[in-house]
């Protein structure tokens, strides 16, 4: 099998499956209770905290665990917007976030809050000044992703944050790090973030598993989910022991900068052998990208059929993000692409398990779909 | 280790734990993803909703999962108050609900609507007559628990069902059964709720799971967690299979009916042998229980002295809901009993692991403490 959706969803790694499972038949009191196995389930809970804390160089009090990513974007959004309501009701972010993001924006649309969705340039990068431009005296969140999941681009968060700081802005900034966190270096205090979202499933840790860093000092941000005042209070629901162990396993696994490093060479591989072909386009840039991911077209070809003929070779790779499951890519057609090119686009993205030979035999894969597949009406 | 705090949490079963382990190791696909590793994944889900469904009559389509009971009762509580709000904006529900069926209505509150909040009898049991007098016109959901996790009383959801439909009104009916799922016989057609809420680690299965129950035909829901569209748009984030899968290995598990047999002797044991003791009265009235919960006042000794000094002997229980970490049980006091009955309560709960010989030890571990902790000041 040949896995290059890892942006996806990655496949869980032992440390990970071993603390899960060392969670779930050892230390599986309540973490609230006052007993000895509670104050053992509890310290599971923050080892890994303060495993993550010491990954984005923050404190362990400043990181909550939810059961998503996507959780996780709709507490920082919704939270941080609701606490300063009374300041202001603008937002703003970009047009290519994660469903998560785009959707809570929605959702706080229908509740009185204005929302401008800044579109990427053509070639997938957003400009910071066009994020800054547009955040006013009434605009009280910027929420702008640090890596692109369907390009890989790599948007300028750290100059939003400069930006806002230098207009002495209110707005509180927002980073979603679900395809970032793990894959390359993240220091809170340089990025200048105030809220920052990540996730367990795409760094080999199991789904069901995320979590949100809040700037200490951040008060006022008011929960999603309201109950028995678990996580201080911003996240109520018993903790999952067992994922937030796994979790950790999953952050011990990591080792950030030789993965980087030989993702460069695969992804720079890849973009070679790739561009070779005829019909194949590559739609992510050359410049400011995390090599984890590499979006093409194969012009002519459909992409859920490209999809399922390659996972007939045992190769698996998405048609956009998961989340939008069918539907074509809005990242591709926000940036401007014709329908030849969202159409036909392939996300191919990367874990440490992927190879040289991976992409070889992707690209013998794709060869062979266009010597074998019916070109598309019109084509 | 006599583990008598399962009402806390329950230790995961081994199929519970085999699930997890599997979802992880195999079929850790993104249930999103339109390749075969996706539908691999899509399927497990489906195959727990179909047991959840089988377990409570009704259909598959009907079950929503979450990342906790708590999460579960927010979607329900908040999706069917904002539902209505245009006809009505009342909530009638007890004083001793779970927290995070409590601090939702709270929360809610601070949005407009106006909550009656039901006290129970001095035994604990709640009136079905109280409950629909408090219904009026503008009421638009009605949340009860069907067993309460302190005291072990069953509450008339299914007389408040009745007494809605006789009254014509238009409210919802939700019920909080995390205490009640897996361990009594539940028919939501029967007990006619249009919602209901239940949790893995209640019944052997793992932490951070629970899930929805939300009537066919009940399409007005708004989701509390916005996203990519999972759970069919009701709850968005990537679903976690391997926790789903655990829940569906702690359903296959399950003898409600061989375990409740078991229960109401071990619990009618108990009760023989606690009140026995001097100085030991029981919080748990003698009818409309579901004996898997013993709630008792140790008159003179405060809970937590109590808790610690059972958990030397390796005996665990607690003080009150985990959930309510060290505070004074609201429950009792909501019954009207005096400071020294709830200063002195202990939640005694049982499950199938447990034997007679537990009880013996329990006793004769709490007639030790008797001997040979202070009184409280005081007595």
């Amino acid at each position: 099998m040949i896995y290059l959706d890892n942006s996806a969803t990655t496949k869980p790694c032992a440390s990970a499956v071993i603390a899960a499972n060392e969670a779930m038949c050892k230390a599986w009191g309540n973490p609230s209770s006052l007993h000895r196995l509670g104050v053992e389930a509890e310290s599971i809970i923050n080892e890994t905290r303060s495993k993550i804390a010491d990954t984005l160089g923050c404190r362990e009090d400043e990181i909550f665990f939810t059961g998503s990513g996507t959780e996780a974007n709709n507490m920082a959004i919704i939270g941080a917007a609701e606490s300063l309501k009374r300041r202001g009701n603008k937002i703003v972010t970009t047009s290519v976030e994660h469903p998560s993001v785009l959707n809570t924006c929605k959702h706080l649309e229908e509740n009185g809050f204005e929302v401008t969705y800044i579109k990427p340039q053509s070639d997938g990068h957003v400009l910071a000044s066009d994020i800054l431009n547009a955040v006013d005296n009434k605009t009280v969140l910027v929420t702008v992703m640090l890596v692109n999941n369907e390009t890989g681009c790599i948007f300028p968060v750290r100059e939003v944050a400069e930006g806002l700081k230098e207009m002495r802005s209110m707005a509180l900034l927002h980073t979603d790090c679900v395809q970032a966190f793990g894959k390359m270096e993240i220091d809170v205090t340089e990025l200048g973030v105030d809220l920052l979202t990540a996730s367990g499933h795409k760094i080999h840790g199991p789904k069901g598993i995320g979590f949100l860093y809040k700037r200490k000092g951040l008060n006022n941000i008011k929960p999603v989910i309201h109950g028995g005042g678990q996580e201080k209070g911003l996240r109520s629901g018993t903790e999952s022991v067992p994922l937030i162990a796994a979790l950790g396993g999953a952050v011990d696994e990591l080792k950030i900068t030789a993965s980087l490093k030989a993702m460069k060479e695969l992804h720079a591989y890849a973009v070679e052998r790739l561009s070779s072909l005829d019909g194949v386009v590559i739609n992510t840039p050359d410049r400011d990208i995390l090599p984890y991911i590499i979006n093409i077209s194969v012009i002519g070809y459909r992409s859920e059929t490209l999809l399922h003929f390659l996972e007939q070779q045992d190769i698996f790779v998405s048609s956009g993000s998961a989340c939008a499951k069918g539907k074509g890519s809005y990242v591709l057609t926000e940036m401007g692409l014709s329908a030849d090119h969202t159409d036909s686009a392939l996300r191919i993205s990367f874990s440490k398990n992927n190879t040289f030979e991976d992409i070889d035999k992707l690209c013998e894969a794709l060869k062979t779909a266009q010597s074998t597949l019916r070109r598309k009406q019109g084509h």
